[in-house]
């Protein structure tokens, strides 16, 4: 499918463009959170530690946690992670503000990927998934995610490889 | 000397007026630093865990580490730490901004302390003192403070009860 | 090939045992570190946050880093983390004992994988592989692993559903 | 009282012996927890960052939190922090073992602090005093310590600046 689409990228919207059918297919938002990086996040080798990512991801993740519990209510939180990945593209750096990009990459009928990226001024330096399970953590099941929230994560969604069929 | 001057705090600014005198005597600037709260900075008592503190302190005194190395080039650091210490006021909670306010508490001549705040919208959360040295790590041991960082340092200066006389 | 062998586990020690040949074919060390798990390790889910896993299984893979850099020194440091994804199985709590066991689950010319897992009272939490890739980092270049490194990673081999062929 | 005092200390035992009347006056036990040091521990200086030392020093205070709650049950818990400080005396280096160690330096009615030190193979690397308050999260008020945890506190009780009159 990376054959068929072309992708075009703006600064907070990703299009793709189906260059068989010349059809823009997909208009998606991605989440966009800018944060100083800390003297406390570089480790022995002078970059920042590779355990500051899924720390910031699991922070910009706030604004899909608020789909599920608008007011960030922990003792009402239904959300569990089933899995995380990421993959290191470059050395980030202290004295460098660092952007994190948060989109959907999969949408499950309980669960979903979280897709994100981290940028520096040099260019995108990870990227990673994070499978989320809607969750009931009373009868200890999973929950059929609601159209409504369906319907903001196709906002939100992005063709990966790991989500391309 | 609390007795003797009358704390007027504007937004990004505060003024100490001599109350016998009736003399505005010192303006300082403080820095301001705005963050999000993150999930995974919560413990299992619901709250902000009172180790993010020293990080979110730390973090917020870059503008003070680049009055001494001015594009923080981690292989010229010229700062070492003395001495922290934190006192917390209220319970700090996730889903709301952070501020640190960050300000000079005392000027000596090789060493300064640096006073810092917390707050989120029901107050002030934390308070805290870091004592700095400038330090030649080569040699193992201090310098004398240039006169053009002590100016800069007055103008963030702020009374507080570890640096009153 | 999970058809063909049969895992049987001791405390320190894994055996496969090929069950069409009645062969032992491979013996395998693990590397076992116990940690005591924090307070400020828990969320406010009140059970460990994801964002530790990463922190733990980097700590402990520190008998690896020995087999290229002796003395962990790190101005001499020789890899590079190239991928980490984590599992995870159960709720990990606070007030129990975190076992982190370390394999290694793929060897190549260049680059391996670390398999990794962590295990509480209740059974086994997340696992985990990281792919670290020998590298030097003043040619930017990757380096091909020592013979000598080899068979020692030969012997702490566990077959995981990510590199069985 | 520090001139009166010669402090004299065993691995896992301080007794302070009264060098006027040549009295053993003093018996204290100490808790001691040896952890490993992490890469993800260090900074961009190449040593152990000063934000590791209050997640340490909490971690260690596990068996104090266990005369309040002995099995740690978090819905339960009866104990806030007040004020924290750190000294630091040397720097700390990956690849080597920590000991922290682990004491009570002062004991009011409801508040207590707890003194601890870190220790590497070259000496004492930093000190510290926690302030706790045993505390009631629903009526928001302080309790009064039991006597029988008093007598535990009296147990590890040590001499320190802060606590001597």
């Amino acid at each position: 499918m990376s054959a068929v689409f072309m992708k075009i990228t703006f600064t907070k919207l990703v299009v793709y463009k189906n260059i068989r059918t010349n059809f823009f297919c997909k208009v998606k938002i991605m989440f966009s959170e800018v944060i100083a990086t800390r003297f406390s996040d570089t480790d022995g080798l002078g970059h920042i530690n590779n355990t500051m990512v899924p720390v910031w991801f699991e922070g910009a993740r706030d604004p899909i946690f608020k789909w599920f519990m608008p007011d960030l209510n922990l003792s009402q939180w239904k959300l569990i992670l089933a899995k995380i990945d990421v993959e290191f593209h470059a050395q980030m750096y202290y004295g460098e503000k660092m952007e994190i990009r948060t989109y959907i990459g999969r949408i499950g009928s309980s669960s979903f990927n979280v897709y994100q990226e981290l940028w520096q001024k040099r260019g995108k330096c990870a990227s990673g998934t994070a499978v989320m399970v809607y969750f009931d953590y009373e009868t200890n099941k999973s929950l059929k995610i609601p159209e409504t929230i369906k319907s903001m994560m196709q906002e939100h969604f992005i063709l990966t490889d790991n989500n391309e069929v």
